[in-house]
């Protein structure tokens, strides 16, 4: 629940998280000018988006660097454990399972779905991948409230039904469709071939 | 050069896009109002978007379909072939070589580097891997201008920096890891499990 805080900000902090990772073990402090500067953003900005986490800067020196990753992770639930499933075990798909990525933010693979026959039973990077048809049954078993849908266009939106009726409620789609889902769920549209033209009309 | 279109706006117009693409044949006209409800949008937002690119709206009627499509096609520049490269022939890598979404945005996938000797000199999806050590000849000889960056974070930079400095533009990265392009360069950062984990905190 945290519609207090934009979604811009919010899509900010992973960023934060990984370069303070990225920071070695001789620092002890970061000041919020010199995570601005390492990233190229305000500091102001910095501050801000920072402030709404549990982290508390101190004057002149900055924050504790321990503290401001455990922050950071605590803010963005990563250690919280939750279960995912990924419907579409095709090319990109089955590279989403094999991405160990995941886990940093608490989140675990625990299946995919799909409906090819050859594929149905067998396990991609240790995961089963199950039948499509029984996502309901699947989702539930699971207890997985978080999905990435990988089908092509056309199916998207009836999964993404599917996926909603049984109670999931963050759904990322790699679909080129615009997916409606009920108020209460979140969905991100990430259209990969659009991205990359949107760029090219940038640049 | 669409430094005066808002970035909000430019990713908007795929999705226009996509949508008008599924209209059926019945359609001739369709109006902001229609196109605003059906993707869950505001109207006059709708109506801003599409002032950007050349389509004219009729009083009353709306768009003629056709008109609204190509000028749409036009100002994302789905009509001007460009050559892409994928960096990292990984599971992510592979999946992008193989989608066949990127020919509806005029962009060519036309080859992949990687460093694995296992893959270099082989094809993906009919695409020759080339031998990472040589970015620069490779980007030259395809006259690349658009890439996808797929390898681990630790060696995304390095990447991007050879990238940039044999003329590419436009940069999408999926490495977990903040990207600095000088500022006529364009990166777009795509963390899959940080996408994830932010929805998590929104749901």
């Amino acid at each position: 629940m945290r519609s207090d805080v934009p979604i811009t900000s919010l899509q900010r902090l992973p960023v934060y998280l990984n370069y303070l990772k990225t920071l070695g073990g001789g620092v002890t402090y970061v000041s919020s000018g010199a995570i601005a500067r390492a990233l190229g953003m305000g500091e102001v900005l910095v501050r801000k988006d920072l402030a709404y986490t549990s982290a508390q800067g101190r004057t002149r020196v900055g924050y504790l660097l321990s503290e401001l990753i455990a922050a950071l992770e605590e803010f963005l639930g990563c250690n919280d454990k939750k279960n995912a499933a990924i419907v579409g075990a095709g090319g990109l798909g089955s590279a989403l399972l094999a991405y160990g990525g995941f886990v940093n933010y608490g989140i675990e693979l625990v299946a995919a779905f799909d409906n090819d026959a050859k594929k149905i039973g067998t396990k991609i990077a240790g995961k089963p991948v199950l039948d499509a048809a029984e996502i309901e049954s699947g989702i539930t078993s699971h207890a997985v409230t978080l999905a990435v849908i990988c089908v092509p266009a056309k199916h998207a939106q009836d999964v993404a039904d599917r996926l909603v009726a049984c109670g999931v409620k963050s759904i990322l789609n790699f679909a080129p469709v615009l997916l409606r889902v009920p108020e209460h769920c979140v969905v991100r549209n990430i259209d990969v071939a659009a991205n990359l033209a949107v760029l090219c009309s940038m640049a």
